[in-house]
């Protein structure tokens, strides 16, 4: 069910130290997009069929600014990739773990997510993604 | 440089109950491994080209135990992979960025490990992974 890691977002305070300091790993391409509805704006690259996206909360008070207010930066949110999110959180439901939206949430780039209760997974802040453009020959 | 997201490490209070969590997520292969030098056993999964490694720290004063003290569980550590982790921690060093160990340690199945200095990159846990076991066909 698990395809891969869609991506991974990891909290900043300031987005362009940030892009200054994953260029000395050798990163070239960022890619900027804001979600309004989450109250962050965010830097992506890729690293593999990966991306790792970088996000400034601008509301304090959305999830994303709340949870750097309490842990700080760093690592925030795991989101494996799968081809058919609605039947992924089936099956989730139906082992008997919980998610925090039963309707999908649309991301970046139309992706459709769903959370994960971290109750159900030790304490581990994970997602559900379905990007609408990956391909079939990547499926 | 970053080739993939080779792994991600979970830290968990007890690998049991979170194997059967993880399984809901339709998860079926999980392979065993200890690290007695960094005081944790562990389990690990595929998601795609990424190990998903869940740690549980045996020995409470080693890194991934005082961790789990302090933040609890969850999401601990993002690695890299790179071709040669030497020259990657090279070309890390002469942009300016430091490192925790000059020299690369061994991890599970020989991986060959650096880690980043969190500082350097906005709080973040990262590290740096050669794979001895990915194929010239992988790089």
């Amino acid at each position: 069910m698990l395809t891969h890691v869609h991506h991974i977002n990891l909290l900043v305070r300031d987005l362009d130290s940030a892009i200054s300091q994953y260029g000395a790993l050798g990163v070239t391409e960022f890619l900027r997009g804001n979600l309004q509805g989450r109250g962050v704006k965010t830097v992506r690259f890729r690293a593999g069929e990966t991306w790792i996206v970088l996000i400034e909360p601008t509301d304090p008070e959305g999830v994303p600014g709340q949870y750097l207010a309490k842990h700080g930066e760093g690592l925030f949110l795991l989101s494996f990739g799968v081809d058919d999110v609605t039947a992924a959180r089936d099956i989730v439901q139906e082992n008997g773990s919980q998610v925090l939206n039963t309707s999908p949430r649309t991301g970046l780039e139309g992706w459709q997510v769903i959370d994960l209760d971290p109750d159900a997974f030790s304490g581990a802040d994970l997602q559900l993604t379905e990007d609408p453009a990956r391909s079939p020959e990547e499926r």
